[in-house]
């Protein structure tokens, strides 16, 4: 790592790469979706060199599609707030125009020609499919190349390392992500990005292989282009089968000040930076400080019953997620052996050593979390947390000892709460810390995702970012 | 058709091929699980010619595996109750050492060398994985070249066509079907097969194309032999992600005699021929003169009430499924072409034309029907129905007008409703109009499963067949 290559985050002064506040120029001429696509396809040439977020680029076809948006924004006629958007999407997800190789060995080349039913909406919305990004191996912790865009020493958090990076040095402005314990909310503050983990079922996932937590989410520069991308996708593929779609306004719900938060630390506390822990704490202040009334397991009793429901939150998530992959994973290792990673093949190993009925004991523990959860509605407008227990760690594959990191693209801790609660979160970049972005993590009651980028929004707008 | 080809059925006499009443002789060496196969393979180069069940066949794997449970019983350690069992699988779900061709020209040829969860589970519990069998295209209505086993100028109804045939036809005591609409229960109905279809998410569909109504359900010539591959299936395999498994004894359930059965005449009865009609109601009376309380929606206001929130399940079933197989189907089409049917290609054109909106109208649907039969638990023990609306229609795929036939495998009218509910339902053969087979469908609430066995079998023990 050389000097020139560490960009040091600051909140305060860091301007993302934004799209809903230049379609007025795309109306009036004085810019274009095929400029705006350019622009991109310039950043790509000089950060992917570093960053190493993308696995495939399409720039023929994005250029297509940006002409084609170029015209139809001429003519005021655009399919939508994000026609001509460039867009990447996670390599979990199968795309018609390019490779989807789930960032293992064994799939290197693979290319479906299918679409992704959101993959798919986009489209239909105008959006440019620019790139696929790096994802840690089949969506789990084993990392791919990518590095964090503001420390290439750094992991830029798993598993949807590359949408979160591309993001992050403003390769595209937006880029879909997909979470199971924490891979949206996580990469996305290790990067200072803003992400939508919808309500579990919130945002059709298609036919990727798929566990009874697992999410689509936008990673994007600011919580208008997060909205518009989920909103647009949702609006056109519906939700998962059997759920309803994600609902809300056309344009990013307005900033709405809460009048009550409940704080969580949940078991992520415990591993936090002293540093981190004072980040959060000066913007809980801040909130205080601006008539929010703030409630935590100190304060109430109720808090501190929620505090318990989600203790285990990382066993639960984790031994489930582990049994629902069981089939599909040892089927790749029964066909490719040591082209699936070391720590797949051991996640593997861990749910064989189960049974239907520890499964079963597990997910009456989450619905018993999901029950204390759905009986606090109401106690405050949202919960707020960390997104992160710090900032993003260091990580170099090639150290000897490499092979025993535990959480190689960061640790999930923050997250798994959330993803066990199927509950809406939106992650907004609040805080820096040594230079690199840390989040803060606003969840709500599932189906409350538009009342959550209400809030957050608010947040954002109101409450100063804490360097620390 | 010529009059050898034709065997009328008779379910006073027929003889279905069994497994469980054998394993006796594989522990005391008078038969084995090879010479068991021997026979099963016989009956194949017998039937296949004219039957067309089958798409692959694996005779050189099932001999070893069947071997091996020689081996195991002759040893007196058998994996299950079901080892050595030959099974074959309807053709949808992915087998690592047969071709899956879902039915559909465009999958010529595809052999992903996988295992469905459910298939794994099977190889574990020592069944002798066969052949696989013959799916109406991707799971929907347009035809395969099987035939019915006691008419080659009928339909085997669909589309686990081949499954149900070949099970009929004595080829093999068990196979794998699975249900969106009707897809288990209406073939084994006109096949004379005994089958399940078990609660929404009791056996592990794994990765295979699913809506939010698929199920995964045994074909077979008898209860025991039913009941025994479903449970092993889900003691193996759980449920589907984020769903209890099928539960209940390992052999199968002790017939128990109901006290209250709630006859419901669904919006099939009008379109149900009048002997079929005639041998239900003889049924019926049967059950009375055995003491059964019987009620209907003549007698009783809350079974009313049931019919009525069922009516429509065909228009919400049907509906769901279309919107849910869209993005697949249309990747197909795209990629494929005219190698999808036509009939696959309209499913797809008209849930193209519906919006996000219409499918959560559909969804609110059907949980109200799910209410209202959640309300009614406890008005009966269980509820019975006819599993088909008469005998497997004529088919002839080289008809001028065949194209236009609206229901080429048959009507699935009286399905739709324990699909729609999610409930356990099973069909036992106990009528026979014109010599071929009618079912009687034995409808429980969701997770009742062992429970509706257990009272098909006291049925199917204690109620004569009729004949029309």
């Amino acid at each position: 790592m050389t000097a020139s290559e560490r960009i040091p985050y600051d909140p305060r002064t860091y301007e993302p790469l934004t799209f809903h506040d230049k379609t007025q120029s795309f109306i009036d001429g004085s810019d274009s979706p095929r400029d705006y696509l350019e622009r991109c396809i310039a950043t790509i040439a000089e950060r992917e060199p570093v960053v190493k977020a993308l696995t495939a680029i399409n720039e023929e076809g994005a250029r297509a599609a940006a002409d084609a948006s170029t015209a139809r924004w001429k003519a005021g006629k655009p399919l939508s707030s994000i026609d001509g958007m460039p867009v990447s999407i996670k390599d979990l997800l199968e795309t018609k125009d390019m490779p989807t190789e789930f960032g293992c060995e064994a799939f290197k080349g693979n290319f479906p020609t299918r679409d992704n039913a959101a993959v798919s909406a986009l489209r239909e919305a105008g959006a440019v499919i620019l790139a696929k990004t790096v994802t840690a191996e089949l969506g789990g912790n084993h990392p791919g190349p990518t590095t964090n865009p503001f420390d290439p020493a750094r992991t830029p958090g798993g598993s949807s390392s590359g949408s979160a990076a591309a993001v992050a040095a403003k390769m595209m402005p937006a880029a879909i992500g997909s979470q199971v314990g924490g891979s949206i909310i996580r990469p996305s503050a290790f990067c200072g990005n803003v992400s939508l983990k919808p309500t579990q079922g919130a945002i059709n996932r298609g036919e990727r292989m798929a566990t009874s937590m697992s999410t689509h989410g936008p990673h994007a520069g600011c919580i208008q282009d997060m909205w518009h991308v989920a909103i647009e996708i949702a609006k056109r593929a519906g939700g998962d089968r059997g759920c309803r779609a994600l609902k809300g306004p056309d344009d990013t719900p307005p900033a709405t000040k809460p009048a009550r938060l409940m704080v969580l630390e949940t078991a992520g506390w415990n591993f936090t930076d002293d540093a981190s822990k004072a980040a959060f704490n000066e913007l809980r202040a801040q909130m205080a400080a601006a008539g929010i009334e703030m409630i935590d397991r100190h304060s109430n009793a109720s808090v501190n019953f929620m505090e318990h429901a989600i203790v285990d939150a990382q066993e639960i998530a984790g031994e489930i997620t582990q049994w629902e992959n069981r089939w599909a994973i040892r089927n790749m290792i029964d066909q490719y052996g040591d082209k699936v990673s070391f720590r797949s093949q051991g996640a593997v190993k861990r749910a064989e050593a189960m049974s239907v009925g520890d499964y079963e004991i597990l997910l009456t523990r989450r619905e018993a979390a999901q029950a204390a959860h759905a009986n606090l509605a109401g106690l405050a407008d949202v919960a707020i947390t960390l997104s992160c227990p710090g900032p993003a760690p260091l990580w170099d594959a090639s150290a000897p000892d490499a092979d025993k990191v535990k959480h190689p693209t960061g640790y999930a801790i923050f997250n798994y709460p959330s993803s066990m609660l199927f509950a809406p979160v939106v992650t907004v970049p609040l805080m820096a810390i040594d230079g690199l972005p840390v989040g803060l993590q606003v969840m709500g009651w599932p189906g409350d995702d538009a009342k959550v980028t209400a809030i957050a929004r608010w947040i954002q707008e109101n409450i100063a970012p804490v360097v620390g």
